[in-house]
């Protein structure tokens, strides 16, 4: 007997029509002979509305009593559905982070798991039940006050539990089909992939691709769990992500022998350009402003220098940082004003990154020549550079960010024959 | 520095604004130097909108998940309320029931405790915080499964931890000034009591008045615990419950060294009669039909039995039960017919009960004769009657209880010289 983790979003779970869809799916897994344990996010908008409730009461709700408050939203979520299994006739216990044995860093908001020990998930397993785990939450190590696990809680809570139970897939349901070559919203020909490897897939979700939380597939990777990604809507085949090739003889799907060249686009609309125009060339200016902005938990994605020319040793250095950290930046830098000297300071939000990911770009040096040639064609300017082994990313102008990506994706021979059936709801 | 434990209903927190008038008043009780330890209920309908959501997903939803879920109505209350709280300059932090050591047994949805250890609690008292639990709720002492205690659980929750931290008071707020002499709806002229012992205060709560619910009143009795009942909506002293004489030299408010003759009048719309004529009048009938109620746990109140005449050794018994329960015991008698031999079986739902209360009934024999001419002054006919040493009870057709319940307050002096204030909401 095989056994299944399940993770459903909270798109998936949103009414009681929902959660019964979602149920009868369950069911049909443990008729098919497999142990089945189910991770479920908050119902459709809870979570932003126990968010607004909060911010009516107070204008700075202290983060220990966010995580309860928002904790309450997979307690609803996952009783109702282990109701719903029940009442189609498979056992079925519910089990909070904590009693699922999350353990974690008590940095609330966005905890970390330390130690996962599903004790009781295993026990209930034994006793026959289907068993249904809060996504998003987990247990002080210390303290035992309850914690959030922050952004792609949910996503981490089934691999993390898929690695401790030694499950043989974890299955991430949301409302599209997989993982495309590109989003479909914008590349109407995009493909669904029938497998990726962990390694594109971390640079995918890494360089903007939302369909997974990049912490999920870095703990996947690192634990060796399957992930399939698919459809609640649907019975179709999802994107395998497999961990590595030692691991590809054993699973369902066999990664091809010849590495597909390509295996998507990813773009990323989120982030904003910083230039610090006018720095004296000389070796610990960008050390400096580095820390500065390391310090304040600034994240630093793309980085360029310009080569400085003639007498003058000055440059420009431009890095990319999140939108929702833009101001930050500046104000850290304007502050710092003596300390680094600069001629100016400019600020750029109207950018979007592209990201061209594929392992079989290693061997194949043609590929950033057809990458470049591809945008020089349509005309569209280039602002930042950057690249590692397995994927070449770019930044743009935002208006031109969805004509780089059909353009790139119709070069290298991604597009399908048909379009794509984009489905609603946001695939969180 | 004293210990003050307040308990507040969900209509006290039903939205933002009554969250914020609750965390004020918990700020000012904590701002006249007292340790102040808080049990919320969840909000407003929300524990109807979470039940009405499981039967949408499930016909019968299985007893351990619906007390998941339930739950969750309470965390959200009482993370809202911390945050509040400290938002108003005063830390505070939020315990479920399982972390406020609320140990139960394991009956799913009517939970009793069985041990309270609120270390957690105490600890955080410690600390400087105000600390704020959750009501109704508790954990499985062998399974660690979260159960709820039922009805009235939020008002013994707080009464529990009161008891186990030795607080000084238990204060328990609703929508309504305190215990009145009668329903103020009913009676306009009712008047707040401003002391009532625990003795008469739990005949008013067994037999009708919903301020208190019977379970709280008991556990404080036993373990000596004040309680202090009255309005979040107002600064006004309301009704203390005192334990017993020898607990009212040190209470605030000392017991009258006469005790008034009646402290009040309860009524009960909720129970209907049951009569079984034709009763063989032998040994053994009546302890054959209460057997066979009390093994399918039909709570029997009242019991009349008319006495048998002539040669005829049958005779009619009748008694009252919950509505509720009414079709339950009427096929459980039909399914015994053979069993018992009666001549027949009549159901009425029609009834009332009026209840006086008064510890100073005990010592004198004018009280019944006062209430009956009262009553047959009204041409109010009475169908069962029953006593203890504090209290007459009487069922009466629904349609005069309005009538007799105004016609006795008036008799015994009750009637105060203005009409009471009813404010509006439920006052659970």
């Amino acid at each position: 007997m095989s056994l299944i983790v399940q993770k459903f979003g909270g798109s998936s779970v949103a009414d009681a029509d929902g959660i019964r869809r979602v149920a009868r799916r369950i069911v049909e897994t443990r008729n098919r002979g497999h142990d089945v344990v189910v991770v479920v996010s908050a119902m459709g908008d809870t979570t932003d509305e126990l968010l607004d409730l909060a911010h009516e009461v107070t204008r700075k709700p202290p983060a220990r009593e966010l995580d309860m408050l928002l904790t309450a939203g997979e307690r609803i979520s996952m009783a109702l559905l282990a109701m719903a299994v029940s009442g189609m006739g498979a056992p079925a216990q519910s089990f909070t982070g904590s009693q699922a044995g999350m353990v974690t860093d008590g940095a609330h908001g966005a905890a970390l798991l330390v130690e996962v020990n599903p004790l009781r998930v295993r026990e209930s397993l034994d006793q026959g039940n289907i068993a249904i785990i809060a996504g998003f939450q987990g247990v002080h190590r210390q303290t035992k006050d309850i914690t959030t696990l922050g952004r792609g809680g949910s996503d981490t809570t089934a691999v993390a539990l898929a690695a401790a139970l030694d499950a043989d897939v974890c299955e991430i349901y949301s409302d599209v089909d997989g993982v495309f070559t590109a989003d479909p919203r914008i590349a109407p020909r995009a493909r669904k992939l029938d497998v990726v490897s962990s390694e594109e897939m971390l640079e995918l979700a890494a360089n903007g691709a939302k369909i997974l939380h990049l912490r999920c597939v870095e703990y996947a990777r690192r634990f060796g769990v399957k992930l399939h990604v698919r459809s609640s809507f649907s019975h179709n085949e999802g994107t395998w992500v497999i961990p590595g090739p030692e691991d590809a003889v054993t699973s369902p799907k066999e990664i091809p022998l010849e590495q597909p060249l390509i295996s998507g686009i990813a773009h990323d609309r989120t982030q904003a350009k910083v230039t610090v125009v006018g720095v004296p060339d000389k070796p610990g200016i960008a050390a400096r402003i580095f820390r500065l902005l390391a310090e304040a938990k600034v994240n630093v994605d793309m980085i360029v220098q310009n080569i400085s020319t003639g007498d003058d040793p000055l440059t420009d250095l431009s890095f990319t940082v999140d939108e929702s950290q833009g101001d930050l930046a500046m104000s850290l830098l304007r502050a710092a004003e003596e300390k680094i000297g600069y001629a100016g300071l400019e600020y750029d939000d109207e950018v979007g990154k592209l990201s061209l990911v594929g392992a079989g770009m290693k061997s194949n040096p043609g590929v950033t020549f057809t990458f470049f040639e591809a945008l020089a064609a349509a005309n569209i300017n280039i602002d930042m550079i950057s690249t590692s082994e397995v994927r070449i990313s770019v930044v743009t102008a935002a208006d031109r960010l969805d004509e780089a990506v059909r353009v790139v994706h119709s070069a290298f021979g991604l597009d399908s024959d048909e379009e794509a059936t984009v489905h609603a709801g946001t695939g969180r």
